[in-house]
């Protein structure tokens, strides 16, 4: 194997590793070794070889899917290395291996490798490949495990945060607080990682933030609420209005003050009860704290007899400071009927105390929720204007795994093939580019893959589209607009142009209007109408004969 | 905040960094910074609290939970250390916090922090602590997240394995190969060691088998054969017998008689058929690369006409040599059926060449398997030896969380109690002791907790163990042998001696132990009885007087 060729090294150089320490070349299955040494005992290990990495069918009974992992993949390829010790680790499960093989994986890197990408952030299909792999045959296959870990949870979280935006509507916050519930330390910043890409707003885990420049959100939590007992414990009890002309010497009695007069309010009289003083002391403590942010978690005793009238009472006396409260979060219950209640008290003391945008107060609500609670609360009737989701969201509760797979689809220039009696496993041989038609409305139409030695689908011209394994499934379309997918993001020792990784931001801009351009219908969480992926004429008779044949011969030109 | 106390300054230099580097004290969520900036603020922050870590159900329907992640979370309390780039960091997210907060949290560690717990590796059960936490309020609230993440994932996956190797059977070899599906790279990582400690005997991970010392599997995959096309591939054909003694010059031919012998053998005709010739030469390539572990997946074209035939071929021509072949994988199909003829092909072969034991040759399955298909296997019948499981192992498919939760039980030697209109919700209060009372047959009757000031049951006692919450529900129990669960893990400032981290083997160990321990109908995979959980009745009697008062107001002696 050659050293690694200028172009590559200075842009290997230019590209950090994995975020996770833990993604080495180890960092896969042990037959990939085994396999390694095989090849390298038959003479094969430089054998050229295509694989496509695809997943088979969306997840979460969706039609679509968002391609996460990209970037992952590339800073691992591009920082493929074996260390002296993990070659001397692989000697020693492999005590029989010559010692020429360890001497190969040695000198092996990724300068030979080719990786096609179809934009991180993209709105992907089933069967087209997300990335194109071509290289080496040893070298290649020890790409397939962490490639494929890579991509597989990235992208089945990002889909689950799109699906999530998509329910909850383009006015809500969203904020992912999964680290606790996420399968393990990098399931949870992945998630935050991915949970962005695909359309959240903040993130709870203070790693992801620093790790990515997540914006970062939390204010306290039960525990918080119940190590208070008194507003005795409050001894610092002076707060600077907002403008720093004066300082209030004491917080806690104009809160005080301030729930005698909600008690006494007219328009409020049955609503507010014996508040809990401990409650009182924490959201004092907290206020005094954070001024400036001040959301309270006002379900610890009860949220319409306590938290609620706590919580005004505290936001009152920062308003009379020049401060604006950010607002309540709701973490159990019926979270509909108390954002709505909550909702009909902050506009009744707007209206009591003639304080503007009071009624605007912020509610935010957590609790277990899922795709299908954000569509019950739809559908019921509800006042809130920010979720916080976790457990469901970060584990892909409904569906843990996307079975992205990684198929060889040509060695030595010769297509080949996985069958299977299963039609869904068969795989769509041949090295190929892959592209996405845009109907007259600019919505895409039917992704189209082709053979790498035929000529590209032009906008205007008709162009057959075939189901890639039922005959009857055809159509010809014409597209206003065409887009080829796969991308160069590795280009080995070919002269290709490099796409520069783009940042997560420009990866989240991209995974929204990719989201925004598709036809409503494909993305109904219910029955969506399928999308179309297809092949070209020419692609469907060579599979046919392959499949035909049971064993690869030809050559698609 | 004092410096570090020598003895525990020893015991942190023993203990190593969590095994992910990504496990530091910014995985965590941003409100446990803004709790403890608010308990700063209040002069709080050194409050002694002592928290609970419990989950409140057992995962997969059962009654049983395998406990995991202990040693992860000592490794992270041991090395819990703010870096300033970290600090640095914080600072920008809550910019109005004054600096004197950051300089207490650049003088935190967890010198002052005491965390007992339950051995990791033991069956646990729902509400009894796994984990006792205890120290400075603001403290112990950092770690809330990353204890949670660390517990949560590894219990669940240890569950999932001790679940899957209770339906397989303790004579089943069981292989985790679900690195490529797992949340991430360190969801596969955690994956591997926790079904290590679930009952697995082995993984496909190289890296998880680098970092633990978990055995190593992997033979090849379908890309490995489709590599091949003709046996002409096959440069050097030569294989050393197994003695040294000779070597045979054309191990192809040698097969290819084999396979000639097979295909006119009269016992096995119509058996056999064209087999495919491209797999011919993936499985002698393999073979000639790993005489001593020929193992071949036998599935890539059709298992009966081709695979079977091309691996016995293979096999025989090994045995020649003095070789012995590990077996067959079958990767799709009806495993039941498909195993069973390949057990009659392999018995038949023996009795037609009098080759011993060849009837014996393993037989490993894969395909999306779990507890579902293992248990249907076992009722169809079948004649596999080894199962490979991915997917629904190592992501918990069929049910990707478990509820971890870290309550405050007590602060400033003040009982407290997070109350819920569910009563499922509510946590028991106080710091508190837990027993495991055995009865006469050795099996597990009951686990009580009592308050820490209580005398502790002893065998022989007549002891009243209570439902927590149901009055109804008591007994008075006479427990042949008591064990206390909670041990000292960290010792903190006390004189406590410090449980030593045992060894992967021995955490594996243990939990085999504890899993055969228990009776059968608690481990049931359908509708299991429940095991007992209980607090004592100065417990009930003060959780009771606290829950009617709806607020904490005394002490239990």
């Amino acid at each position: 194997m050659e050293s690694m060729a200028e172009a590559n090294e200075s842009a290997a150089a230019s590209i950090p590793a994995a975020t996770n320490p833990m993604v080495t070349p180890l960092l896969t299955d042990q037959y990939q070794y085994t396999m390694a040494y095989a090849y390298w005992k038959a003479g094969k290990h430089r054998e050229r070889a295509v694989f496509d990495l695809f997943f088979r069918k969306s997840p979460f009974g969706g039609e679509y899917t968002v391609f996460g992992g990209l970037e992952e993949c590339i800073r691992f390829v591009a920082n493929f290395k074996l260390e002296d010790e993990e070659i001397s680790f692989l000697q020693s499960v492999m005590p029989r291996c010559e010692d020429g093989f360890f001497e190969f994986l040695r000198q092996i890197d990724c300068s030979d490798v080719e990786v096609y990408a179809i934009p991180e952030g993209s709105v992907v299909f089933p069967k087209v490949p997300l990335m194109r792999v071509e290289g080496p045959v040893a070298v290649v296959q020890l790409l397939e495990t962490p490639f494929v870990n890579l991509v597989n949870f990235a992208s089945l979280v990002a889909t689950n945060a799109a699906r999530h935006r998509l329910v909850a509507g383009n006015s809500k916050t969203l904020l992912e607080f999964g680290l606790r519930r996420a399968q393990g330390p990098d399931g949870g910043v992945s998630a935050s990682k991915y949970c962005y890409i695909g359309g959240f707003d903040a993130t709870s885990n203070v790693a992801a933030g620093k790790l990515f420049g997540i914006p970062l959100r939390g204010t306290h939590s039960h525990a918080f609420v119940s190590s208070f007992t008194s507003l005795n414990e409050i001894v610092s009890r002076a707060l600077q209005c907002r403008d720093g002309t004066s300082t209030c010497k004491d917080f806690v009695n104009l809160v005080q003050t301030w729930l005698n007069k909600l008690q006494h309010a007219v328009s409020l009289r049955g609503l507010t009860g014996a508040t809990n003083e401990s409650e009182l002391a924490a959201f004092i403590s907290y206020a005094l704290a954070f001024p400036h942010n001040f959301l309270a978690l006002v379900d610890t005793y009860n949220v319409m007899r306590s938290g609620l009238p706590n919580f005004c009472a505290v936001a009152l006396a920062l308003n009379d400071l020049g401060y604006k409260a950010s607002g309540i979060r709701l973490d159990s219950g019926d979270l509909s009927y108390l954002s709505i209640e909550s909702r009909k008290f902050f506009n009744a003391i707007e209206k009591e105390f003639c304080i503007a945008g009071f009624g605007k107060t912020a509610i935010a609500a957590s609790n277990d929720l899922n795709e299908e609670t954000l569509d019950a609360l739809n559908k019921q009737g509800h006042e809130i204007d920010t979720y916080g989701i976790g457990t469901h969201l970060v584990t892909c509760y409904s569906q843990a795994a996307l079975g992205c797979v990684f198929k060889l689809v040509e060695i030595n220039n010769q297509p080949r093939m996985k069958l299977s009696e299963d039609i869904t496993k068969v795989s769509i041989p041949c090295k190929k580019r892959c592209f996405r038609l845009y109907g007259r409305e600019g919505f895409p139409l039917v992704d189209l893959m082709i053979g790498v030695n035929e000529p590209p689908p032009m906008a205007g011209d008709r162009i057959l589209c075939r189901h890639p394994f039922i005959e009857s499934k055809r159509a010809y379309v014409v597209p206003q607009h065409v887009e080829e997918l796969l991308k160069c993001y590795w280009p080995g020792k070919s002269h290709e142009t490099r796409e520069e990784l783009p940042s997560l931001q420009d990866i989240r801009n991209h995974c929204m209007q990719q989201l925004q351009k598709m036809r409503s219908d494909h993305m109904r969480r219910i029955n969506p109408t399928p999308y179309k992926i297809s092949v070209s004429g020419r692609l469907y008779d060579f599979i046919h004969f392959l499949w035909l044949n049971e064993a690869p011969v030809g050559e698609l030109q």
